[in-house]
């Protein structure tokens, strides 16, 4: 006989039980829901591209951790490792076949051979929603309102989204005359909630001066409510201009649509990448501040340069969805999924396997996820599975049962039998047991 | 500047733009909610694993297309290329911490640089469901009826699910004395819809003599209702057996759940692979019979035997997703959604923006799927791009509609506006002019 392979998994990578997968699913659902009524569609992209087309042809930080091979045809092919690069190539490919602005939704796992020590996944899923073909504030307001919604919709009350705008700062940086530090600065000041403000103080000093430095910590640090900040901001920037008067805007309509409480303009949220050109934004969850960002995204003004020359800007967002479903999962909020069966129709001998699929298919008719035990067991142990499954109900036809043409039902949270009832009893007695739990 | 590189995916890879994605969803969302109603549970398993846990240690006709490589830290790992093998691993894995029958479903992507030629996609989705730990009548029932379930959810209601058994087959060749042979003649019946007769006929007599090659033909060959079949499967295998009650007591239960007309018992149903034991079926759509089974599958005795010792039987099915949509885009059925979008706010003038997005969120609540078109642009425009995205009303809140309170609709199938409503009665009217469509 043939020795036995251990079935382990790679470092990094994970299979999801039934529980975790229920929750994840229920989630995803739930977001889903929430961009369909915003008009958002779902696309999808391989997995597998060509390099050129992942790494482009120069050679970032990233790129060592992706996973590169020659496939049977010699071809150097990548497994991506985000979802807004293969999103880029997307809309260069298919821009003429799309309505313009667009407006899409994309939930995959992304590889990346990260360090697991850091407690990092190689496999992983993400969430990315973006409106393609239009720089307005009405596109920039329905990212961030969507945002609120869904966070709303997952049972996540508490949230706050932290928004600037990269083009104040980009002004400010100009004001001062250190516009050409503009990326070792944003660099340094994005890692202000990591290593505090006296550290970053001191790069700033390296990078710019002195003066310069406590400028930009005064910028980033500027609290209050909107209007003050956004007064600051606009002081230390010299002025009034189109990129303040869209911040100005968004709290407007903010405002308008009662949600304004969950904003707070932010100059210290300036996302590392040089990508954004906009407003830009994370977003918190109050309970659990310390796990940083849920949802981090801003307005970048041109998608696709690698690929087309057509200009396309846009407004988009990630999720990181394992890192939310942890923390849902710690403040007990939503995704918690219905149980795996809710009525458990039990096996009491050979002769009545026909009647017990052709009561389950009835339960299943009127609404109630049913299933059969399939082989003959003790009662208890089939009581056990039941509730281990997380049944509310066992459904019991016996010979006795099916000779008199009745059913007896077992409310397994009471422990109590309901005999001698009439088939369509019998079920709106399931439905009663089974939906409780629920209200 | 840089050079644009050319946007272009693998061969036999594929984007999945809005409406097939829409599709896809539509689909496997039916599919999970019928698995669910039967107390099934998803789970999932990482894309890439170890070569050697899915490959085992031999070298079959499949290690060819699977795509395999050294990753960053020296592992020869590889792209799952179905499901079950994953499937077993995961059962060895975690037997412990499951509950035996155990019922899973999973829907996910697998990798084959197969020969793109033949029409085949090297990334294409499947969906495997099955139930282990038990061996028993009522397990293979479940899972024929839920087959039969889903396809019938899904909209297609001329459905034939051919089965047979492999155990009387294997029970045939031994009373003939050819069990020796068995695997050279599996693989050869396998081909009868795809050689014919004749061909398999002079196959089967150079591998096991006239004789019994016409006594095989004799055997797939019966026809005739299920009892008839059932006769001469018996008559030519020796007799009554363990094998041929279970086929009665299968026939039995589908009369009992009335849902015996979607099965036929066909002998020349063996399924190739070495692997089944037991029941064997194949499922085909009786408006497009040409295109072959869409979802096949049978019992085995064993699912995890290279990676446990303990003894895992079960039973279970497979549905290749990508054949399945591009049956149900060619006969019409289901997973045709629903509009990208039901309802589109226009964008009037910029001092309208927080208006328009207050609006389209009174619509959302109500359940209406609303966007706002993000930026100026002229109306004839506007409402070009609503209907482009199957939107059915328009939504107009101009200065005047603003300053007097009221909204106007305009139902873009009849091209007519409905002026001066008040708000409530807009919502109203929207409602009734999207959930037109839909009854």
């Amino acid at each position: 006989m043939a020795s036995i392979i251990q079935p382990r998994v790679l470092k990094g990578f994970r299979d999801f039980l039934p529980e975790t997968e229920i929750q994840r699913r229920g989630i995803t659902k739930i977001l889903e829901e929430q961009f369909r009524f915003f008009g958002f569609v779902p696309i999808d992209t391989p997995i597998l591209e060509y390099t050129e087309v992942l790494l482009g042809k120069g050679g970032g930080e990233t790129d060592k951790q992706v996973y590169r091979f020659e496939d049977h045809g010699g071809r150097d092919v990548a497994m991506r490792f985000d979802l807004t690069v293969p999103f880029a190539r997307f809309m260069a490919a298919h821009v003429n076949e799309l309505y313009l602005p667009f407006k899409r939704y994309h939930m995959a796992k992304v590889f990346r051979g990260e360090n697991t020590q850091r407690g990092r996944y190689r496999e992983f899923m993400q969430c990315d929603f973006d409106i393609v073909g239009t720089d307005t504030t009405s596109a920039d307001f329905e990212i961030l309102t969507m945002m609120h919604d869904s966070f709303h919709a997952l049972g996540v009350s508490g949230v706050t989204i932290r928004l600037s705008h990269r083009g104040v700062f980009n002004r400010f940086l100009a004001h001062r005359g250190i516009a050409e530090n503009s990326a070792d600065i944003l660099r340094t000041v994005d890692k202000l909630s990591k290593i505090g403000a006296e550290a970053v103080l001191d790069m700033l000093i390296e990078i710019a001066g002195e003066e310069n430095a406590r400028a930009v910590l005064e910028y980033i640090g500027a609290r209050g409510d909107f209007s003050t900040v956004l007064s600051t901001m606009e002081a230390l920037a010299g002025g009034e201009a189109e990129d303040t008067r869209r911040l100005k805007e968004l709290k407007e309509a903010m405002e308008q649509c009662g949600i304004s409480e969950s904003f707070v303009l932010d100059p210290s949220i300036t996302r590392g990448l040089d990508y954004y050109t906009g407003v830009v934004f994370e977003t918190f969850l109050d309970e659990l501040p310390q796990i940083g960002s849920v949802c981090s995204g801003g307005r970048y003004n041109n998608l696709a340069s690698l690929y087309t020359k057509q200009e396309l800007p846009g407004v988009g967002a990630s999720i990181g969805l394992d890192r939310l479903m942890a923390a849902l999962e710690e403040i007990g909020s939503a995704g918690r999924d219905e149980a795996s069966v809710e009525a458990m129709v039990l096996y009491m001998d050979d002769q009545g396997v026909g009647d017990f699929h052709a009561f389950a298919r009835r339960l299943r008719k009127a609404g109630i996820r049913a299933e059969v035990y399939p082989e003959s067991r003790k009662l208890g142990a089939q009581f056990g599975f039941a509730e281990k499954k997380g049944a509310m109900a066992a459904v019991l036809l016996g010979e006795d049962e099916r000779k008199s043409g009745t059913v007896t039902v077992k409310d397994l949270a009471a422990r109590k039998n309901h005999e001698g009832l009439a088939p369509e009893e019998a079920i709106e007695l399931v439905k009663k047991l089974t939906k409780k739990e629920r209200h």
